[in-house]
């Protein structure tokens, strides 16, 4: 068997998001193993590096599917491409060793969430960003980006109650803007089920000012969902790179 | 009676264009008409800058339209939004003098044209770019962008037939690259039926090397629209920027 590395691109908007379900033919991976099955003329499964949400974009998902034969990169990504709507576009195929595994092998992700505070939504991205429209106090939100920065548990940060463990690590956290959009760029070792957007939501309370960046600490010890802030939109979230060993970020 | 001007951006996509028309109510011009009578209760019509064709954007579009009494700008502006469909949106309202007329008084323009060469769209781009998967020499198209800047009959360049006259002048044609998208960006007095979209098949004929640049003398001299290039895409063009007097070009 041979193993290919893809890494993918969607436009997640009309989509139920990454995994395959019983009951719809509208998610990402559904869509993926299907073309490729097509393509290699037997059935086949796929292992993605995140389940992004319904509506969650991706830049630079990355799934790994097992082969029985070699083939030509190009000519394997262009197969699918080929077959695939247009919402969704492998960017590359590439053949890499047995053992290596998108989720497993993965040491860190980079997701990117976009809001914009316009009194009335930028027309060409209005599906790639949260509509936001307020002033917000952007040193604040830096400062609770920091304090959110480290290891911690995160199990007020996700809407998953079952966990072996909710300890996970944010390399950096960083909070640009321009123009009137607010990029929020986190890096870490892994993210829990709507971690992201949980800590987006509980960033725009602050920036707001309904909460302080002072807060966190006791949020973050508290350990329960509700002691942070809103579920922010899957619209504005992108799935931007997932990094491996030797790949360094850029 | 007083004069306000409106800059406007749409994503064309599901629009005819922006000229009103009696058979439909998908055009930019009539969805803006109704919203405006809306807001001041009364009906109006607007005059556009550049009667951008089906499926065309813009990031700049102007138009003026005259009401009966002073209204606040942002007001004015944000009344407008929140009556308009998410694709279209009003970036200013500005209250000018009663002579300024968005065409008449319109010294240049500036459109923008993008392709896309990889071999599958990026989808995040897809509507807003010309999909165009080849190999072009850029260098070449660089030519015949110089041997078209200046003041020219264009006739070859347009698909209406009667016109007073074809001439009009080019300040400057800039083809730019970035990763796999090509940008022309065209400058001028003004554009006629077409134009840019025929300016572009013209260049992209020239990139893919089944014209060359030398030609574009002789396809100017010949005034006959058989002589140029194919209609490149509405998708892949956006009207960027109307410009007035004492406004200089950024």
């Amino acid at each position: 068997m041979r193993n290919y590395k893809l890494t993918i691109a969607y436009d997640g908007s009309r989509y139920r998001g990454w995994q395959r379900q019983p009951d719809t033919d509208l998610t990402i991976q559904g869509i993926l193993e299907t073309c490729i099955s097509d393509v290699i003329g037997y059935p086949v499964l796929i292992a993605g590096a995140g389940r992004t949400d319904g509506g969650v974009h991706a830049k630079g998902q990355v799934a790994t599917v097992l082969v029985s034969g070699k083939l030509d990169e190009q000519n394997f990504r262009d197969a699918i491409n080929s077959r695939l709507p247009e919402d969704i576009r492998i960017l590359r195929a590439e053949l890499v060793k047995n053992g290596f595994h998108s989720r497993v092998s993965a040491v860190a992700k980079q997701y990117v969430y976009t809001i914009d505070t316009r009194e009335k939504a930028d027309v060409f991205s209005r599906k790639y960003a949260c509509h936001y429209p307020k002033s917000l106090n952007i040193e604040e939100m830096k400062r609770a980006a920091e304090a959110l920065t480290g290891t911690h548990n995160f199990l007020s940060f996700t809407d998953k109650k079952e966990l072996d463990s909710a300890v996970r690590t944010i390399y950096d956290i960083t909070v640009t803007t321009r123009e009137d959009k607010i990029r929020i760029s986190y890096y870490g070792t892994g993210f829990l089920y709507h971690m992201v957007r949980i800590l987006t939501g509980t960033l725009l309370e602050v920036g707001e000012g309904t909460r302080s960046a002072d807060e966190i600490p006791s949020i973050l010890a508290k350990e329960e969902r509700s002691a942070a802030g809103f579920l922010a939109p899957a619209q504005g979230l992108c799935l931007q790179e997932v990094y491996y060993k030797e790949e360094k970020r850029k």
